[in-house]
């Protein structure tokens, strides 16, 4: 496993590897992996000849009250882990090169950002298009793998690489599960063992939803007061936003006559999490 | 002279030549050729392996009102001037691929344009960003030329470029000028006998700031005010701004104690000129 740390030795690095033929896939991380994380990097390292991780918990796509300062971090594990799965490279990018002084550029994707997550958290996404555009001209991929489990977060990659003719393919991962369900994610670790327990009710909400629309649910106002009821409980969790959305232009849709994104978002305790599942009517 | 259409096949073009090590230096234009141009492709032709140009009149970066649809246009006679100083490829795209249905991404530098231009042209460098971008993203240029006349539009990319980590040198070139001392453009063709002789005090009143800034004069507000009154003349120009600038960051300066840029946009007619130079006080 090799450590690149400077923009410029990762661009030289990377336009050497295409000058001798060698695909390049890319799977850029917040640190903190866990077998989700893991999952990607498998995939990666079957579709291209090398494998290369990004960590860097990025400033700009954490509001102000957000959990910038605390996101949990451990570079040494993270290397670990990674070789592990046979990475090849780890571009851990120095702050100060990312974001230089006199810093004004930003990329949006302005509609599949209103909804969902683009809500409540508005520089969110704003700030995970700019990243991920300056990671690709750093890494220089011809592929990204991106996990689904924040789903508006991979639609918005996917209509802003289109949208900007960028040439790299977008690969979506599924959400990798605890055994008992919980979506995996870095967040977890805020989790105390109740809460822990409570926070199930997320994938078991999505469950519940399946469940209904089995049945022939197809309303979605219905199904969403239902899933919020059994999400909500007697306590333990506050809803940020439940919606059912069109998989690709992420607009609310009402009645539910194709596949359709249930996507949640929830504290429990000190962490809010988040997780989805794309719901099929029986035809 | 190859002419290609299709961004995917600009792409595989633009990869086979970077793994033959070939060195691709682009000029982007909006066509209707002149010696401006032909400079840009012979300082292109001089930097690189390859000189690519593309022709593409944008429409993000023109304003309701203003000449998108009469922005002159000549494709073939562009052809065969780009093919006599050499340029090997032009990159002619379709409209329809460069904004795609449902097109929604944006790039903004929102300091360096709030002065000049992004006064009273909102979405005109918004419109410059995104699409240099997006052709960037097409052609995989090593290096890029850009003319110094639009200077917000230079020192706007050059930003973009450095925050966006892209790994494309930008390189200016001075402004071109006919014998008269008018500022090439393609927006000259609107003007007709008197209004091209009455242009010419665009170019003049630059003269008349630097003859005043080497006889001493330092104090921005005297300046514009002596550059202001002989631009508007007795008839015939409409200012739209006459600025002095600090050259990276485009703020307005009170003193001149160092290159300064003095920036001016007027209405002659049915053209909305531009011109500016850099003055630099004596020590």
């Amino acid at each position: 496993m090799r450590i690149i740390e400077k923009v410029s030795e990762m661009q030289q690095q990377a336009d050497a590897w295409r000058q001798e033929g060698k695909r390049i896939v890319f799977v850029p991380t917040m640190g903190y992996l866990h077998q989700g994380h893991l999952d990607l990097l498998r995939t990666a390292r079957r579709l291209g000849d090398l494998t290369l991780m990004s960590i860097f918990v990025n400033p700009s796509q954490f509001g102000p009250g957000e959990d910038y300062q605390s996101y949990p971090r451990d570079l040494d594990r993270d290397i670990r882990l990674a070789t592990e799965v046979g990475t090849d490279v780890t571009f851990v990018p120095l702050a100060e090169e990312v974001y230089p002084e006199g810093y004004q550029t930003h990329v949006e994707v302005t509609e599949v950002t209103r909804n969902l997550c683009g809500r409540s958290r508005p520089v969110f996404l704003r700030g995970v298009a700019t990243v991920v555009t300056k990671l690709f001209h750093i890494v220089k991929p011809h592929a990204a793998v991106f996990g689904e489990k924040d789903f508006q977060q991979l639609v918005t990659i996917r209509r802003m690489v289109r949208d900007l003719n960028m040439d790299v393919d977008i690969v979506g991962h599924p959400i990798v599960r605890e055994s008992d369900g919980l979506a995996m994610s870095s967040r977890n670790v805020y989790l105390n063992a109740e809460q822990r327990r409570i926070a199930l009710r997320l994938n078991q909400s999505l469950q519940r939803a399946r469940v209904l629309v089995d049945a022939g649910e197809r309303r979605a106002e219905a199904l969403l007061a239902r899933v919020k009821d059994f999400l909500t409980g007697d306590d333990g969790v506050r809803i940020d936003y439940v919606q059912l959305c069109q998989p690709e232009t992420l607009e609310d849709v009402s009645l539910i006559d194709g596949p359709t994104l249930l996507a949640l978002a929830a504290w429990v305790g000190p962490a809010r999490l988040i997780d989805n599942c794309v719901l099929r009517p029986p035809s």
